[in-house]
């Protein structure tokens, strides 16, 4: 089935809480939506692919701050420690493997269950 | 590091012929160029990801014609018989497994090796 990526982004609103949109073997591609900064944190056992598709996002390292914009993408290795951020809202396909948590390693009250849209 | 996708689709114009632009753990992203029809083919061992970046991918099945345009993505699972074609050029990006072959359990002249660009 083939899957529009404006049509999922309209279906909701909330910032920082990931829907399942799609599986391909064990891995889910996930719509996210970010604005404002989000918690450091590190994923110790995947790496993380984020693909831009709207919008303008910033991931930051501890010691680096890197830009992605729409049409562009960037993989966080596994145990790095990150922090997505964005000035201005923007739309992001997340793929990674099922049961990946959002604040990873760092847990706390930002931790949001990814459910399917 | 970021990856601009049109930068890396202006590096080549080869049809039918993956160039790895990106990894994260044991899978690929590849840029593909498509243009005409390509060969019946299934990949037995894995699930393929197709995103479509410019312009509009057409995914054959045996029973179904499957249409794929720029900002969507499509799934094609283990196994399925699919044939990728496209009336004008389009750009794809292909995520796999590393190693994965593009003609998958057909084999043949179309068959071509991935190499990073």
């Amino acid at each position: 089935m083939t899957v529009n990526l404006d049509n999922k982004f309209a279906l909701f609103s909330d910032l920082f809480s990931p829907k399942i949109v799609g599986q391909f073997n064990d891995l889910h591609l996930k719509a996210v939506k970010v604005k404002g900064e989000f918690v450091w944190h590190s994923h110790p056992e995947t790496d993380e692919l984020f693909l831009v598709h709207k919008g303008e996002l910033v991931i930051d390292y501890r010691d680096q701050r890197n830009v992605v914009r729409a049409g562009e993408f960037f993989v966080v290795p596994r145990g790095v420690e990150h922090r997505p951020c964005a000035a201005e809202e923007c739309e992001i396909l997340l793929i990674e493997p099922a049961g990946t948590v959002n604040t990873g390693d760092a847990g706390g009250d930002r931790t949001a269950a990814a459910a399917w849209i």
